[in-house]
C-alpha cells in the first residue's frame, strides 16, 4: 500500500503508462488542436486517422453496429479498430480512459470473425460490439480505482454480473473511463486521472460521475458505455454529452461487482445502465443483460423480466415541469423543454403542467442518507495517499456539517423516505384528475441539471437528479439539441429565489455555453422502465424526427 | 397518554370490555372445560353452540366456503354467524382475539346477501368470506395495540393497503386476534391481552407474533387470517397449530398500513401473508392481493404479477435439511421430516440431503439487525404505563448486550448479509451438481422450529425461521401430523454440541407434548414464491394426500 504523499507520483505513473497504450499512429499531431480550443467534436473525422468506412462505423448507434457486423458488412474487427482507434483521439482530445485494451480487443474481435466464419453462428446479440465501461465495474483483469491513487493498481478477478452478461452475449470491453474521486460529483475530476472535458466545449463539464463515458460515447469514441447512477451520474453525462441512457428503477439490473466507497448502503441505492446513442440500445442492452437471468446470481436483483416495448396510448399525456422550485434552469434547457413541449402538442400529445412536489424536501431527505457514514471511508482512502479532495467534491462531500448518524437517526431518515414516497407516488397518481385521458401522466418531461454543463469545479444543484434516485423512479435522457449563443440569452428580468438559485443564474453566459448539447430527462414510475422506453421513444420521434 | 403503573387497570379494562362482545347464549359453561384441560381442539363441536350445518361450514377451507356461498348453498349470513360462534369459543379456549366485531360483520354479510339476491353479482371473489386479522395489522376503525397497555386504545382510520384489497374483493373483517407485546416472541403473551394458548396443548404456545391468528385459525374459529412475519411470525404460529401458511418474498405483497416498534427499518424486512387451511387458499389470497395492484399505493411493492399456479417438473428434487447444525429438533419434526421424505421417495420424486451452510452466522448477523436501535424505541412504549416484559421476550429483547448501532456498524452487518446471500444462493445453486436432473433443488425441506411448539416463556431457538428472513426466501408451512407420545420418544443417546442445543434437548418430554401438530417448512429461492407452492402443492398430495 502507498505511503503518503505519494499521490503525486502514483498519478503521474499511471498517467504515463497509460498514454503509451496509444499507438503512434494514433496520436493526433501535437499542433493540430489548441489548449483552449473548445469545440473538438468535428476531429474525430477531420483529423485523418480514421477511413470514411471507420467513420461510417463510429457514426452508427450499437443497433446499427451490430446490423452490419451480423449480415456481414462488416467484420468484428473492422469495428473493433475503428473504435479503437476513435477512442485513443478522444483520450487525446478529453481524457476520458483509464484503461486502453486495444490490442486484447482486437485479438478477441478477430476470434469472433473466425468463429462466425467456421459456424456461422454468431457468440450471442452483441457479436462483435466493442463495449466501454465505467472505472468502478470492475471487470476481471482491469483496474477498478474510483478515481483514488491509493487504489491505482486494485485489479479485481471477477467480472461484475452486468458485464459477464455482455461479454457472454459477444460484447468486447476494449476500454475503461474516468469518474471523479468518491464518485459523489456531477463533473469528472481526480488526481489520478486528471480532468475529463467536454469534447462538445472543452470549457465545460463532461458530467459525472460517469463522465468518461459520456465524454467519450459522446465524441462517438465507443458505440456504448456502461455507467452507473446513485445521484445523476449516467443521465447528467448522458445529457450534458447528446447521449441517451436510463437510470432504470434500483434491483432491475445487477449493480453486483462494483468498487465502492462503502458496502452496504441501503439507504439509495444505485444503479447500473447503458448510456449510448439511441431509446433502442438502451432497450436492447437491459433486455440482454435480463435475459441472463442476474437473480441467479444477484440476490439483489428482483426476478423480473424485462420485456420487449410495450404498447402505449396513441396519445400520450406528457407532465412538463420546468422549474422545480428550488434552482430555475438556465434559458437553453427551458427552450429545450417549451420546444420539445410544442411540438409533442402539434403531434396531438396532451402536455400537462406538473408542478414540483417538495424537491428541497427530497434533497434534504437524500443528503444526509448519501453520507450517513459521514463520508469517512471516503476521507480515509484519500488520505491512504495524502490526495487531496478536488475542489467541488470537496463542497459537497467534506462538508462539516456531515457526520455519522446513529441507528436511529438512519432509521428516521428511512421513514422520512418512504413518507416522501407514498406522498410522490399519490401526487403523482392524482395527475389523473387533470388529463383528458383519466389516467395520470404518462412520463414526466424536466431538466436532469439546471445547466447544458457547467464550468469546471462548480458545485451544482443536484436535485433536478437525485429526486428521482430517492423516489427510484426510473429517468431516461433524451438529447434534443446544443447551445445557440445568440438565442439562448440570458433572462436578466429573472430574480433568483435563493442564494443557490442565484449562483446558477449569475453562472449563464451564452457564448461560455455555445455548442453545448440540450438535453431533457423523462421520467417515469418505479419499475415501469420498459413503458417509460416506449414514451420516449414516441417523444424521441416527435421531438427529434428519429425513430429508434 | 397513560400514566406510569396504570398498565393492570388498562389491561383489566380492556380483556373486561372485550368479554362483554361475546353474546350470553355463545358462552361455554364454567365447567365445560377444566383449567388444566390440555387439548381443547374437539370442544367447538361438541359444546353444542353449533349446529351441523355450522360444523360442516367451520370444517371447510375458504376456497370451500367461497364456492358454497357463491353458488347459493350457503348464504354470507349463514357463514359468518358460524365462525362468530366459533371464534366466540375459541377466545374462550385459548385466548386469542383482540376485537370483536360480530354485529358489524353479520351487518355487512347480510348486505352482500341482499345484493348477491338482487344483481345476481358477487362482490367479488371473497364475497361473503369472514377473515381475522392480525392485532398490528391496520384496519380501519379497530384498534392496533402491538400488545402494548400504552396503545390500548390507539384506532388507526385507513385500512393497510393488504386490508383494503381484501374487502374491495368482499372479505368480511370479523375479529382481530393477538399477538406477543412488541411482536419480536415465538409465542404470544402481553400484560394488555394475556397468554395465547395452542388448542391442540394449551400447555403449549400456540406461537407468535401472529399467535392469535396461529390458535383461532387452529380451532376453525377462522378460515382465514392474516399474520406478518419478520422472523418466523406466520410460519411458526401456522406449524404450531396445523395449518398451512406463507411467508412470502417481501416487497411481493404490501406492507403498507402496519402499527410498529419502529419506522423506516431496511434491515430485514418485514412481510404479510395468509394463515389458513390449504395451499389453495394462500395462493387465492396471494393472487387477490397482488390483482389490486398494490404498487399504485405502496412504493414499497415490486409491481410483479403473482401468477397461478405455475407447472413443476413431474419428478420434483427436494432438498432435506434435518438439522441446522445449531439445535437439533426434537424427535417428533425428525420423525415429521423423514416421513415426508420416504413419501416423497416412494412417489417417484428425488430427496437429496442439504447441509446447512453456515447457519449460527446468519443468526449472529440477524440479531443485531432485529434490534439495530438497541430496543429502544419497546422499552419506551412499556415504560409509558410500567409495564414489564413477559419472561420470553425479555431474554431476546432486553439483553443488556444488545445496543444502538452507527451507521457505519450498520452498514457493515448490511455488506455482511448481502455477502452471505451471496455465498448461500451460490450454494443453493451448487446442489444442481448432486441432483439427477442436473437442476438445484426444487425447494427445501426442513424444520422451522426445533420443536412442535413448547410449553410458555422459554426461548426457543429462532435459526429455523429467521435464516429465511434474512435471506429472503419465501417459506411455507404444510402441516404433517401429531405428535404421538407412544411413538416420539426422547433419543436418549443424543449428545448436545451447545448449551442452547442442550436447553431444547432437555427440555423434550413425549407426554407433554402429546397432541401438538407437526408441521414442515418448505423453502424457495427469493421471488420464486408461485414456484414454491406449486412444489408445495405436490408435497401435500403426496404427503397428506389431499389434493388442494
Amino acid at each position: 500500500m502507498a505511503s503518503k504523499s505519494d499521490w503525486k507520483q502514483i498519478a503521474e505513473k499511471t498517467q504515463g503508462a497509460l498514454k503509451t497504450k496509444i499507438p503512434e499512429a494514433w496520436r493526433l499531431p501535437e499542433d493540430l488542436v489548441q489548449a483552449d480550443q473548445r469545440d473538438v467534436s468535428h476531429v474525430p473525422a477531420s483529423c485523418g486517422i480514421l477511413s470514411d468506412r471507420e467513420l461510417s462505423i463510429t457514426s452508427c448507434d450499437a443497433t446499427a453496429v451490430l446490423q452490419k457486423i451480423h449480415n456481414g458488412d462488416w467484420s468484428a474487427e473492422q469495428v473493433c479498430l475503428a473504435f479503437c482507434k476513435r477512442a485513443a483521439i478522444a483520450q487525446q482530445l478529453v481524457n476520458c480512459l483509464t484503461e486502453i485494451c486495444f490490442d486484447e480487443a482486437l485479438n478477441a474481435a478477430r476470434k469472433l470473425d473466425q468463429s462466425f466464419k467456421a459456424t456461422g453462428k454468431l457468440k450471442g446479440p452483441l457479436h462483435g460490439l466493442p463495449i466501454s465501461v465505467k472505472d468502478h465495474v470492475n471487470v476481471a483483469g482491469l483496474r477498478s480505482t474510483l478515481g483514488y491513487c491509493c487504489l491505482a493498481d486494485n485489479v479485481p478477478n471477477e467480472d461484475a454480473v452486468f458485464v459477464k452478461a455482455l461479454k457472454s452475449a459477444g460484447a468486447i470491453i476494449f476500454v475503461k473511463t474516468t469518474m471523479p474521486v468518491t464518485g459523489m460529483a456531477i463533473e469528472t475530476v481526480s488526481q489520478l486521472w486528471g480532468r475529463t472535458t467536454n469534447g462538445f466545449n472543452r470549457a465545460l463539464v463532461s458530467g459525472g460521475s460517469s463522465g468518461g463515458e459520456g465524454a467519450l460515447v459522446g465524441l462517438y469514441g465507443s458505440p456504448l458505455g456502461v455507467g452507473t447512477d446513485i445521484a445523476g451520474s449516467i443521465r447528467v453525462p448522458c445529457a450534458f454529452n447528446g447521449l441517451y441512457g436510463i437510470r432504470p428503477s434500483t434491483r432491475r439490473l445487477s449493480y453486483e461487482g462494483m468498487t465502492s466507497n462503502v458496502s452496504g448502503g441501503r439507504a439509495i441505492a444505485a444503479a447500473i445502465g447503458p448510456m449510448c446513442h439511441s431509446i433502442r440500445d438502451v432497450e436492447l442492452i437491459c433486455q440482454i443483460v435480463t435475459k441472463a437471468t442476474p437473480w441467479e446470481e444477484d440476490p439483489g436483483v428482483v426476478q423480473k423480466e424485462w420485456t420487449t416495448r410495450p404498447n402505449v396510448p396513441e396519445k400520450l399525456t406528457i407532465g412538463l415541469m420546468k422549474f422545480d422550485g428550488v434552482v430555475m434552469p438556465h434559458p437553453p434547457i427551458l427552450r429545450g423543454l417549451e420546444e420539445a413541449a410544442a411540438k409533442l402538442k402539434a403531434a396531438g400529445h396532451e402536455v400537462v403542467e406538473f408542478k414540483p412536489y417538495q424537491h428541497q424536501r427530497a434533497w434534504d431527505i437524500a443528503y444526509p442518507l448519501y453520507y450517513a457514514t459521514g463520508g469517512k471511508e471516503m476521507q480515509a482512502l484519500l488520505d491512504v495517499t495524502g490526495e487531496p479532495w478536488p475542489p467541488a467534491a470537496a463542497k459537497l462531500s467534506a462538508n462539516p456539517e456531515l457526520r455519522e448518524l446513529s441507528a436511529r437517526e438512519l432509521y428516521k431518515l428511512f421513514n422520512q423516505q418512504d413518507t416522501y414516497k407514498k406522498e410522490y407516488l399519490k401526487y403523482w397518481n392524482d395527475t389523473s384528475k387533470s388529463t383528458s385521458s383519466g389516467r395520470p401522466i404518462d412520463a414526466l418531461l424536466c431538466p436532469i441539471n439546471p445547466c447544458a454543463s457547467y464550468p469546471h469545479d462548480f458545485l451544482t444543484w443536484w436535485g433536478y437528479a437525485a429526486q428521482w434516485n430517492l423516489l427510484d423512479y426510473p429517468g431516461v435522457i433524451i438529447p434534443v439539441g446544443f447551445v445557440d449563443n445568440a438565442r439562448d440569452l440570458q433572462n436578466a428580468s429573472y430574480k433568483p429565489i435563493s442564494d443557490t438559485d442565484k449562483t446558477h443564474h449569475d453562472l449563464y453566459e451564452p457564448s461560455l455555453w455555445h455548442n453545448a448539447p440540450i438535453s431533457l430527462q423523462l421520467v417515469g414510475r418505479q419499475f415501469e422502465d420498459e413503458r417509460l422506453l416506449a414514451v420516449g421513444a414516441v417523444v424521441d420521434k416527435v421531438v427529434n424526427g428519429v425513430s429508434g
